[in-house]
C-alpha cells in the first residue's frame, strides 16, 4: 500500500496555486474523490481549501483519524459537518473570500447551491479544467504506478490465453480475469470524471458481440447482461474463428492503465487479420508523430485519415452509425482524463509526461471487432510504451 | 436479460407526471442512468422529457437502435447531440416551457448550465425527490427481481462457507464471491446516487479490519488496498476466533439486494457472540414495528434506543467517533434509495412495497464486527423479508 509522499503533495500544490493566480482566482474548494486523493493522498469525506498562495488545508468529516494517517498535508483538521465550513476557516486564518474555484464538471447543483448559500457573497468559478491540466501530467511516482499496473496488465493478459477455450462464455472469462486480476491486488474501483460513465474492468468479447455498440463515448460497448448496464461481457459462448477482445484497465494503488489485446481461437479471415496489423499501423503512426508541441485534434486527425485511407471508414473507431470522434484518452487516476486524443482539439498541445491510452479499432457488424490498445507516455522526444504485454495477434 | 415491459413504464410514468402536476410543474428532463432505466428500460445516451400530461419521449444519441430495442416506450427518437434537443422537441410537438424538473441532486453543474443556455426562459426546478418518491415503491415486477437477486445473495454465502480457510486473505476470498457471483450474472456496476459514493461488491472482513472505519457513510469501512479507495477488503489474513463479515451487494439485472452475515473459524469470544445476538434483536424490533404509516425516523430511533438500552452506544453503527445516524436504506436500482431509516426523518413514512436493507451493526475497535443485514419488503400489515440466507452465526 503506497501513501502519496510529501514533496508529491508539495509539487502538486505549487502547480495548482500557480495556476489559480494565473487565472485572478482568489482560492478553490475541491472535494471530489479523485481529485482529493491527488491533492491530499486520501479520499476522507471533507473539504480542502486552496488560498491561491501558502499552505492547503484539509478539513476532514469523516474519518478525521484516517485522514491524518493517510494524508501528508501539513493541515489536516477535524470539521463536525459542512455547516461549520465557513467558521472552520476562519479559525484556521483562512479568508475565503472574492473569486473561489470549484469543480463544476462533476460537482452536483444541490451541493452547488449548498456552498453558495454556505459562503455568501463569493462568486464560484469552474476550476475543473486547471485541475485536470495539473493532473494529466504526471511525476515519476505516478508513473511507476502506472508501471506497476502494465505488469499486472501483462499478467491478467498471458492467463486469459490459459483460461479462453470454445465452449466458455464471455462472462466466464471475464469473471475469470477480474478474479486473478483482484487477487494481485486490483482495487475494483474504476473512476470516470463524466457523468453517467461507467465502466466494469472493461471489456471481454468475442465475435459478434464486439461489435455491438453502447451508449458509453467508446469504441466497443458489447451486449453485457441487461440493458441497466448495457456494456460489457455477455452470455455469448466463445467460438473458433472469432476475434476475442480482452479490453482491460488495471486499477491499482489509485492509478489505472488500459490495454486491448485481440486474439482467437484458430485463425481469423483474412479480412480480419488485415484490419490487425492496420490497426497496428495506426499506432504505429501515433508513435511517429507523438511528441510535445503536438496538438491533440492533429494525432487524431493524422491517425484517422490513415484509418480512412487503408478502407476503414465505416469501421474505425466504431461501425457506421456508432463511431467515436476519438482514437486516445488521458488515463491517470480516472478514465477519462486530459490529453482528449480527438477530432477538433487543435489547440490543446501534448505535454512532457502526459500519459494516455491510444485504442485504434476496427469493429465488423456480425462478426465483431479487433485492435490494439496500449498505455503511453509523452516524452522528450516522443513516447514511451507503458503497458507492454506482447502485441501479436494470438491464434490459440 | 429481461426487458423492462411496456406496462411498467406506463404505470411509472403515471405516477411521476401525478406528481409533477400536484406540483406545478410544466414538465421534466431526466438523464442520469438509474433513472433513464427506470423510466424508460434503457440507459442509452439521451434525454428523455415527460410532459405533465401525455406521452414521454425519449431521444437518444445513442445507441439509437439498441434504445429502440430495449425500451417499450411509444415515443423514442434519434438525436444528433444535445444542442438540437430544443428544435426537436419543437419538431415532435413538445412545447418545454415554464417550470421544468431536472435531477439537480445528481447533475453536474456545467451540464446544468448548458441546459439553462439551450432552453432559455425555462426555470428549472429540483425533481429529484419526486423521482426517488416514485422509485421508492417497487411494483411486483421490480420485486420478482430483487427476489432473484436473494437468491443468487443466498447462492454466494453459502459458497462462501466452502472457500473461507485460516491462512487466507480477505481479498482472496473477496475475489473468489465476486468471481462466483459475475458467473451467476451479477452485473458488476453497482450504483450510489450520492455525490463520491462508491462500492465495489460490498465488504469481506476480518478481525480488526471490520472495525476500520472509512469516509464513506456507512458503519463499516475497512482499510481496503490503498488510500485511494479507502474501504473493501485488504490483505489481512484470517485467523481463527475473529469475526468475519461477509456484506454482499448483489446487482442483477439492473436491482439490488444487500444482504450481511458473520461467520467465524472456530468459536467468537462471548462478547462478540452476545453482540450478534443483540443485533438480531435490533433486527427482532425493526420486524415488530415497522409497517406502512411507520415514520422513518421512528424506526431508527426505536432500534437505536434498544441498542443503546442493550448497551452498545459505542459500538452500535459504528465505533464512537465514526457511528453513522442511520440503520436502514432503500434499495432498487440503487443502494441509496428511499426510504432513508436515520435519525431525523420523522415526517416521511413507510409505504406499501418500498424495499429496503436494515442492517445493525457492532462494531469492536480491535476486535472487528459483527452484525447482520436483510432487504426487506414492506407489506400491507409488516414486512417481508426477502434475502433469505441462514442466520446463524456460524462457525466453521
Amino acid at each position: 500500500m503506497r501513501i502519496t509522499p510529501l514533496s508529491e503533495l508539495v509539487r502538486r500544490a505549487e502547480c495548482f496555486q500557480q495556476l489559480l493566480r494565473e487565472n485572478a482566482i482568489d482560492g478553490a474548494i475541491l472535494v471530489q474523490n479523485s481529485d482529493l486523493f491527488y491533492f491530499t493522498g486520501s479520499i476522507q469525506r471533507g473539504v480542502l481549501f486552496f488560498p491561491a498562495e501558502g499552505e492547503p488545508v484539509y478539513l476532514v468529516i469523516k474519518d478525521f483519524a484516517r485522514a491524518r494517517m493517510e494524508s501528508g498535508l501539513k493541515n489536516v483538521h477535524s470539521l463536525s459537518g459542512l455547516r461549520g465550513l465557513p467558521d472552520k476557516l476562519t479559525e484556521l486564518g483562512y479568508r475565503v473570500a472574492g473569486k473561489v474555484g470549484m469543480e463544476l464538471d462533476v460537482l452536483p447543483v444541490q451541493l452547488y447551491q449548498r456552498y453558495l448559500n454556505l459562503l455568501p457573497g463569493i462568486e464560484i468559478s469552474d476550476v475543473s479544467s486547471l485541475v485536470r491540466q495539473v493532473r494529466a501530467v504526471k511525476s515519476t511516482y505516478e508513473i511507476a504506478i502506472m508501471q506497476d499496473c502494465a505488469v499486472l496488465a501483462e499478467k491478467t493478459y498471458e492467463y486469459a490465453k490459459t483460461v479462453i477455450e470454445a465452449g466458455k462464455t464471455d462472462l466466464e472469462i471475464a469473471a475469470e480475469l477480474e478474479c486473478y486480476a483482484r487477487k494481485e491486488g486490483h482495487q475494483g474501483v474504476i473512476r470516470f470524471r463524466g457523468f453517467n460513465s461507467e465502466l466494469y474492468f472493461g471489456h471481454v468479447f468475442s465475435g459478434a458481440d464486439g461489435a455491438v455498440p453502447a451508449y458509453l463515448d467508446a469504441p466497443l460497448g458489447g451486449l453485457g447482461l441487461t440493458p441497466a448496464v448495457g456494456q460489457g461481457a455477455s452470455y455469448k459462448t466463445i467460438n473458433a474463428g472469432e476475434p476475442i477482445i480482452i479490453d482491460f484497465i488495471i486499477a491499482y494503488d489509485g492509478y489505472l492503465v488500459d490495454q486491448t489485446r485481440t486474439l482467437s481461437i484458430g485463425p481469423l479471415n483474412e479480412v480480419l487479420q488485415q484490419a490487425y496489423a492496420d490497426m497496428k499501423r495506426v499506432q504505429d503512426k501515433l508513435y511517429a508523430i507523438a511528441r510535445p508541441g503536438v496538438a491533440w485534434g492533429d494525432i487524431y486527425q493524422q491517425c484517422h485519415d490513415l484509418a480512412v485511407e487503408m478502407g476503414y471508414q465505416d469501421n474505425f473507431m466504431g461501425s457506421s452509425g456508432a463511431q467515436v470522434s476519438f482514437i486516445g484518452h488521458g488515463i491517470g487516476i480516472e478514465v477519462d482524463e486530459f490529453p482528449f486524443l480527438a477530432r477538433g482539439f487543435d489547440q490543446q498541445v501534448l505535454e512532457k509526461n502526459m500519459t494516455f491510452a491510444f485504442e485504434p479499432k476496427a469493429v465488423f457488424p456480425g462478426q465483431g471487432a479487433v485492435g490494439i490498445e496500449n498505455t503511453w507516455r509523452v516524452t522528450d522526444d516522443g513516447l514511451q510504451r507503458l503497458t507492454f504485454a506482447n502485441e501479436t495477434l494470438v491464434e490459440l
